[in-house]
């Protein structure tokens, strides 16, 4: 894409009220942009980051046979009613039509997918089933200050594992966890995730959070030194040694909640009468499981991880393009051989955000090249190119490579459509 | 897919109170399911049929240059208040937050997308912009009896745009059109579908839709026999002959509203001070219009189209897959090849859904597969297999043709990875 064409713009100023590092940068870079506390837009380049995270925690559902659907925001009274948690939950959104008829807005969908999996589910040759959506969430946050961390509308991908026993659900739960951590991997912030014991609800003991370690989390955690399961603080009382390995030495850190994890047993099946015979003809009501990953939130994560105190860093595998293409001073020359490459690298597969905007000066592409944060900068100017060279500099390090621009192609090795991009 | 792990099921029994054909058809085929009048969830088969869809529409989004955001369905009601639409939008969604905070529920975003753009859009240089969003959207509709025709939510492509002078309005204004009938021509509607005179509103005389014949229409338009322009009923009686050719030929159609575009002029430029000063150092708000796809009525709209007794009978671009490869019988020599073309074909990028189900008769799967409405039909069964063939046929032909399962994989030549199919 040429920068040129982009409508958006980094900005100087920002909403006077935004205190969280990941909003403010990515205000600024112009990749959301503020309605109003908690609810946010996704300009361009923000939409670009929401799909390449869509795609990867889409890829690894489908890896654990998890089917996708997508369900309604708008959900009846008499849903909510059956569970009780229309008084209970005090984040539920309500409102009436018209007619007067009442609505909640869904902040999550238990409600919804079980009635819905009712009519299909009908004996125990019918289990297990996996569906998953990604889609708007809303929640009545009383605070809502974090940026993309805490969001009264947010895009959630949750899914619903329904199966006949609990072996089965404990094997399921288990392969969740695996993916959770393999879309943590591609999104560069597994290393600084940790699978925690949370309380519970009805069913296991404990449920699992997936906490990623960052000074602008609201939680706080203890990490076991011997093994590394954590523990959320709101249990560590009633937990004096580490569950998994005995061990009780551990760390505080303050952490982000990435993903969750319950074993719902048969809490929402039963007051639905979602039933199945087993195989000796008894009735019993169906075991679940839910699981929840924030993409706004995952977003936000990924730049309190990965920014500096010139922008975000994004990992290659959710950055908006993989490479910022500079074109310094604005000659025949230089803008020719910026226009050459930024087709030769589009033509392999690399995706390529060209700036040829002729208003900017140097300092200025450069400052909102560091802000925007693509993996690689290539910067094509009059004095190297009397060398036939362009210069080459990872986002994340400090060294600037001189590289012959024929040369160049060979550092953009494509397979599948991605582009892998050597180290420089 | 294999049919055996798909958890929807086609159904016998419909929810009483559904009368409209798109609904009836879609729900017992197991593409979508009816949470309550007007709201419905997509289930995997119409999960990918509305995924096609949304390619299709964003490709052609983006060969008009337009730019992909994400704007929130929660507003605050300042926005509404500023266009004075809070009082006047009686199909308007409003609710409080605990705090008393009230907002809407997006039913269009001219609201949001003026005071963002007014973020970016700081000269005539700057312009034109032209975004667009593909969200859901919430209307408070008093009738909603008509299956995806007619929703209190529903997913919505809309576009804006934003221009200097009139001129450059009219010229992307009839881009627009175009690449609307390029979408409709791609989902196979357009030989049905007719750029129809509507009322205005407040900049030209006249707005446009676009308008699908159907017996299951809730719109009345009058076709002039001559050029084919349409005229809304609601303002034929002002037009006596036809604007375009001057004919008095018209002929009565029922139709559905598949689309809509509008010059919007500076009906929400001006209240939300969207100005530029142009190149005399002159200020102007800035001149818009919108452009709207509603993609559930558009998929709702295909199957009014395309259908018969038997059920749907998707078109090619839009169907949830290429090919429905059924197994009868489940002898050995069956089911391996059945297993071996379900793969072959996958592998030539053919998109598969293998009916594999064991407890299921051939009548039974042959009804099944009528209703999904697949465009390839292929059967493997004892008594072809001893010729080394396979049935195939098209859902809309009746003729059914043997061919030998070697000279099977020519048929499906395939180019980008989407599937070519050769008549049969």
């Amino acid at each position: 894409m040429k920068q040129s064409q982009l409508f958006t713009k980094t900005l100087k100023s920002l909403p006077k009220e935004e205190i969280s590092i990941n909003a403010q940068l990515l205000i600024r870079a112009g990749f959301i942009d503020k309605l109003m506390a908690g609810v946010y837009s996704f300009l361009p380049l923000g939409f670009f980051v929401l799909k390449k995270i869509e795609n990867i925690i889409r890829e690894e559902m489908k890896n654990i046979s998890a089917q996708e659907i997508l369900m309604p925001a708008l959900h009846p009274k008499e849903n909510w009613q059956v569970t009780k948690r229309w008084d209970i939950l005090d984040v539920l959104f309500k409102l009436k039509s018209r007619e007067e008829k009442e609505y909640a807005l869904g902040s999550t969908h238990e409600e919804i997918v079980v009635p819905l999996t009712k009519k299909f589910i009908l004996s125990w040759k019918d289990l297990p089933v996996f569906i998953f959506q990604i889609q708007d969430k809303f929640r009545d946050e009383l605070r809502a200050k974090s940026g993309l961390l805490r969001g009264r509308e947010f895009i959630m991908k949750d899914l619903y594992s329904f199966h006949l026993d609990e072996k089965d659900l404990d094997d399921y739960y288990k392969k969740v966890s695996d993916a959770y951590f393999r879309i943590f991997e591609r999104c560069q912030i597994a290393e600084k995730t940790y699978l925690t014991l949370a309380s519970g609800g009805t069913f296991s003991k404990y449920s699992h959070e997936f906490q990623t370690i960052s000074s602008a989390g609201e939680d706080i955690i203890f990490i076991c030194q011997n093994c590394d399961l954590a523990i959320n603080k709101e249990i560590k009382e009633e937990i004096k040694e580490c569950p998994n390995c005995g061990s009780k030495n551990f760390k505080e850190e303050k952490s982000i909640e990435v993903g969750n994890i319950f074993k719902l047993g048969t809490k929402y099946s039963q007051p639905f009468g979602l039933t199945v015979k087993d195989k000796n003809g008894k009735e019993k009501p169906v075991i679940m499981g839910c699981y929840g990953i924030g993409l706004g939130r995952l977003m936000g994560v990924i730049v309190e991880v990965w920014h500096d105190e010139k922008g975000i860093i994004w990992p290659s595998a959710v950055a908006p393009f993989d490479v910022h293409l500079i074109q310094i001073e604005n000659t025949q020359k230089v803008k020719k051989t910026a226009e050459k490459l930024y087709k030769d690298l589009q033509k392999k597969g690399v995706e390529v955000l060209y700036d040829d905007r002729e208003d900017k000066t140097a300092g200025e592409k450069l400052v909102d090249c560091d802000l925007i944060g693509i993996p690689i900068r290539i910067v094509v100017s009059e004095k190297t190119l009397k060398r036939n060279c362009v210069e080459i500099k990872r986002r994340e390090k400090e060294k600037i490579k001189l590289i012959r621009i024929r040369y160049l192609p060979q550092f953009f090795k494509i397979k599948n459509q991605k582009s892998k991009i050597k180290n420089i």
